[in-house]
């Protein structure tokens, strides 16, 4: 295995330096990535030079550096984060669209949810939300969902590792979690009012798979008003309700009779149903 | 310069097993992925464990890989398509709910057009479009428009290699695309009848950045029904006024009186107000 000094691979110097950008900094100069990379200088400028022939990162005309379209180009091909986001994309613009607030996509990721899609107001309260981003499973509801439905094991890795209070409310006790999982597991839903920035509240409910597992969460972020939340919940667990279907149609085998066109590209994209068939059917002529 | 025999970096093979993967076929075997990036069964099974340790690609139970999310998560914060894709977003679903069929946002990369971003209906007509998938210029609206505005190096690059011809409507002869384009660039738009399927028309216009530069194509693929294209026109002309707008503003620097909120985050992320508030106030106070 080709290995740097010091054991490391190759291939995860150069996945330290992709991983210097992030949504904060998503430009850097070779100092800043060497500096955030922990790599000497030389080191970085010669990383930074075999991503920069593969597409994986561009110079920009100040001399600064961004991740690559060729990057992104690769990423929409992971059926874990954009076959889901794809099928579920219309439900969550129908919730947006009744909501008006955010309403977005998760999965769990180690102790984190990791968010796949979000769609926002101009005018909508604090969502602390990127798409592609984490926040750890303890502060969001969204999290709470996922953790309530995920096994012993992961709730053990979130008690042994150190929890972030965001706001007073934010619920950091092994008592506090134990108790709020109970009551998820119980009414199929989460309320958090405040725990990631007061003005807001998060509500969240489970996406069944096509197997009845929880594959993710679905989540709304609208005023800490107090009101009812039953509306929004009510909203949430149609749209929920919604994708787990499209995920039943499409995971019926190509041959079974009820199965949505698009063969091979079905994991992977969701586009009319004329569109699907042409798909299917350029891709068996092309196979060998 | 950590390389492999033959003088290919140890990166380059990495990206040959991630490259084997596409929308037709995100599910492979290792002998799979041995056959498509033509490397020795031992190199793939080699280049495949450590691509797994580090989530770039995962093992399913059923023995088969796919692309890990991690690649999708670091893939999330390429400004170059996801920055422009959050700021096209509201506009491209305006621009959808009015057309009802599909409505999409592509950029030119080599001599394709790459598409960012696509919105569709079940009902709607054929449309060979995927997100984070390619079209060669000379076939579709989108990029006919890139190619119009594109410097005479790229023209030259599309009339030196063979050109597909999807149907006999493509465009494929210098001498038709020097029309075509000529035409594109005096109305400020592509009507293409059937180039791509014959039930399909592709509308396209440019976008423009904050410099006055086309930065990107958004089109429309409707029926091929031979009606006025006009109203289409219009409709995309307003939604590409509208993300020119959102650059501009986006690309004010954060010390003007009319930059929008969200310092670092503007190029990459697109929240309500207060939200981009929240994550500028957050990095502010995280920064070193």
């Amino acid at each position: 295995m080709a290995r740097a000094s010091g054991g490391e691979s190759v291939l995860s110097k150069h996945l330290r330096v992709m991983e210097a950008f992030d949504a904060a900094d998503p430009f850097l100069t070779l100092s800043d990535i060497a500096a955030r990379a922990g790599l000497a200088a030389s080191t970085a400028h010669r990383l930074v030079a075999e991503l920069e022939r593969e597409g994986l990162v561009e110079r920009l005309p100040d001399r600064t550096y961004r991740l690559g379209v060729r990057l992104w180009e690769m990423a929409c091909r992971t059926p874990g984060a954009l076959g889901l986001r794809e099928l579920a994309r219309p439900h969550l613009q129908s919730l947006h669209a009744r909501v008006r607030q955010h309403a977005q996509l998760g999965v769990l990721n180690g102790t984190d949810v990791l968010f796949l899609d979000r769609l926002s107001a101009r005018d909508a309260v604090v969502n602390a939300t990127l798409i592609g981003g984490r926040i750890p499973l303890h502060v969001s509801s969204s999290g709470l969902v996922l953790l309530a439905h995920a096994g012993p094991e992961v709730l053990e890795r979130v008690l042994a590792a150190p929890r972030i209070r965001y706001t007073p409310a934010t619920l950091c006790t092994p008592a506090e979690l134990t108790a709020a999982l109970r009551d998820v597991r119980a009414r199929g839903w989460a309320v958090c009012d405040g725990h990631v920035h007061e003005e807001s509240r998060g509500i969240a409910v489970p996406v069944y798979g096509a197997h009845h597992d929880v594959i993710a969460a679905m989540g709304v972020v609208v005023p800490n008003d107090g009101a009812d939340p039953l509306a929004h919940i009510e909203l949430l667990t149609r749209a929920s309700h919604a994708i787990t279907e499209a995920m039943r149609a499409a995971s019926l085998p190509p041959s079974h009779p009820g199965a949505l066109p698009g063969g091979r590209f079905r994991p992977l994209v969701t586009s009319s149903v004329r569109s699907m068939e042409y798909l299917e059917a350029r891709a068996g002529a092309a196979a060998p």
